[in-house]
C-alpha cells in the first residue's frame, strides 16, 4: 500500500466519525451516495485553491483546511442551501503524516461547525492544491439566485466587510498590530465562518442572494447583470468592524470593504416587508436599494454618486481567480 | 475582466448547449441545482489527475480532456449510475485559447458520449491539474458497491483488459508499431468508454462490481477485502485485445491485463443465474469465481495457484495515484 493509500484510509476513519444524515455511503466504493429528499434540489459548488495563487506558500495546514473548506462552504449559504456533504481532491507535494494530520484537523473542525460530512474524494502527488466540492440540499424553487433583484429592494449585507482583506499584510507579515486587533482580523481570514443559518433564513425572502467572495461592489454587479437592474450602494452605511477601524485608516478600510474578497459574507436584496423580522434574529445592515438601470453606483451621504477609493488592499485569496 | 473570466464564459457558453435533464440550474450561481427523481440516490466521484503525474506534460489538450472525463464517469458506470453532470476545476499555467478551445472540445464530445452536463467548476492559474466531480442517479437500494459478493459468483469482466497498459509506451514513444495496432490501442489509453449501459444493466444482478483502474488483481483483491470472500482467477481466461497481442509477448500481454490501470472496464461478480441473459446483449467474459475464503489468487488451467507475472507494463495514468 502506497503513502497515498494511507492518505486515503486517514481520511476516511475522520469521515466515518462524523454523522452524516442525508449519506447513504460514504467514502470507500467508487461514489458516494446522497440522499435528498422528495421535493428538495441539490445544491453543488466547486472551489479551487492553489498554492501561491490563493493562499501563501507555505501556509499552516490547519488554517488553511479551515478557510478552503469555508469558502466552498459559503457558495451552499449563498444559495440557501442546507449542508450535506462535501469531497476533498488534495494535490500535494509529498505525504507528511505532521501536516496531514494538521490539515484533517482543520478540515474536521470546520466541517462539524458547518454540518458537512467528507464523502469522498482524491489524493495525488504534485504541486499543493486544494479543490473542494460540497453538496447541500434546498426545497425546490427556494434557492437563492442572482437573478431575482427588483426595484424597491433593500440591498443588504450579513455583517462587517473587509477584514480579511485588511488582514492580508498580517498574514503575509508586511504589517504588525497589537493582538487584540490582529487577532479577530486574521481570524476572519484564515477561518471566515460561512453564514450557513442566515441562508436558510432568507429563503422565500431574499430576491437574491450571493456571498462576497470577489469584493462588494463587484458582487453587487453580479446581481445587478443578472437581474437586469441598478445597485446603489451608501457608502456610509456599509459596516466596518473595530478591528479594522483601528488597523487601517477610514479611506483604507473601506477600500478593503468595497473592494476586498474572502469575508464570505452574504450580500442580498431583499423586499422591505421582510426586514424588520429578519433584523430581528440576524445583524443585518441595510447598505442601499435597487433601482431600475444597470450597474453598481456608490453614493455619499448627500446621495451624489461617487467613485471608489481606488487600491488600498492587496488581492491575494479569492479562489475565484 | 480577466482572462480566467473568459475562460469561465467560454466553458459556460459549451455547457448550455447541451441537453441536460436533471439540471434546474447550471453555470453562473453560487451554485448548481440538480433534481434528484425520488426513490433515487445521488452518486458522486472526484477524481484528480496532474500534469506529469498521471499524464505526459504535455498532452494533446482535446485527448487528455477525454481520458479525464472518461476515468471519471468510469465510476458511475461501476456503480451502476445513469449520468447526470459534472463540474470541472482547471488549474493551467496560462490561458491559451488554442489549448483551451481543444480541451473544451474534447470535454464537450466525452460528455455527450457519456450523457453527462457541465454545471459548475473553477479555473484558476496554477500547475496544469484537473479534478472532476460526477454525479449520477440510482435508484435507492440498486447501487452497485463493493461489498456483496458471495461464494458461488462468478467473477466476470466487461471486457478485454490491458490495452492502456500497453499502449503506454507509444503514449510515451519508447516504441513504435504499425497503425493498425497502435491506433486502437491509443484509442483505449486516451478515450476509454466507461461502459455506462453495462452498469446500469447489472444492478439488481451483479453483487459487486468496479471499474478497473488499478488493475484487475488489485481491483478484484478490493472486492475481496470489502465482501470478505476470495476471488480466484484463471490466468488464461483474462480477455486480451488482438491489437495488445500483436504488439507484446503473451507474457508482457498477461501482465499487462493483470497489473495495468487505465481501462475502465468493468469487473463484477454475478449470481450464474443471470449470466445467459446479460451475455446475449454485453461481450463478457468469465474470469473465475469468488469461493470462501479470502484474498485474490490466480490460477493456471490445471487449477494451481501461481505466481503474477512481474513487470510488463509501467505504471503512469491512473488517477488513484
Amino acid at each position: 500500500m502506497g503513502e497515498f493509500e494511507l492518505i486515503r484510509r486517514y481520511f476516511a476513519a475522520a469521515a466515518c466519525a462524523q454523522a452524516a444524515p442525508g449519506v447513504a455511503l460514504g467514502i470507500g466504493d467508487d461514489c458516494a451516495l446522497l440522499e435528498v429528499p422528495a421535493g428538495e434540489q441539490l445544491a453543488i459548488s466547486t472551489d479551487t485553491m492553489v498554492a501561491g495563487v490563493h493562499f501563501p506558500d507555505p501556509s499552516d495546514p490547519f488554517l488553511l483546511a479551515q478557510r478552503a473548506l469555508a469558502a466552498a462552504a459559503s457558495d451552499l449559504a449563498a444559495m440557501g442551501a442546507t449542508p450535506l456533504g462535501f469531497t476533498l481532491a488534495l494535490t500535494l507535494p509529498a505525504a507528511e503524516p505532521a501536516w496531514l494530520a494538521s490539515f484533517a484537523r482543520g478540515l474536521d473542525c470546520k466541517a462539524r461547525e458547518c454540518g458537512l460530512a467528507l464523502i469522498g474524494g482524491d489524493t495525488t502527488r504534485g504541486p499543493l492544491c486544494i479543490t473542494l466540492s460540497v453538496f447541500g440540499r434546498v426545497p425546490a424553487g427556494l434557492a437563492l439566485r442572482r437573478d431575482g433583484a427588483r426595484p424597491g429592494d433593500l440591498v443588504c449585507v450579513g455583517g462587517p466587510l473587509g477584514d480579511a482583506a485588511g488582514a492580508l499584510a498580517l498574514v503575509l507579515g508586511q504589517r504588525q498590530a497589537p493582538a487584540e486587533i490582529a487577532s479577530p482580523l486574521l481570524a476572519r481570514y484564515w477561518s471566515p465562518r460561512p453564514q450557513l443559518s442566515l441562508g436558510v433564513a432568507l429563503r422565500g425572502r431574499a430576491s437574491a442572494a450571493l456571498d462576497v467572495s470577489d469584493g462588494l461592489l463587484a458582487d453587487c454587479g453580479h446581481i445587478a447583470a443578472a437581474s437586469g437592474v441598478a445597485l446603489c450602494i451608501e457608502r456610509d452605511r456599509v459596516p466596518l468592524s473595530a478591528p479594522l477601524r483601528r488597523l487601517l485608516d477610514a479611506p483604507a478600510a473601506l477600500a478593503c470593504a468595497l473592494g476586498g474578497g474572502d469575508d464570505y459574507v452574504l450580500a442580498f436584496t431583499l423586499p422591505p416587508r421582510f426586514l424588520a423580522a429578519l433584523q430581528a434574529e440576524w445583524p443585518l445592515r441595510v447598505i442601499g436599494r435597487v433601482e431600475a438601470g444597470s450597474g453598481v453606483h456608490l453614493l455619499d451621504d448627500a446621495g451624489r454618486e461617487v467613485e471608489p477609493p481606488a487600491g488600498g488592499y492587496q488581492h491575494f485569496g479569492s479562489p475565484r481567480d
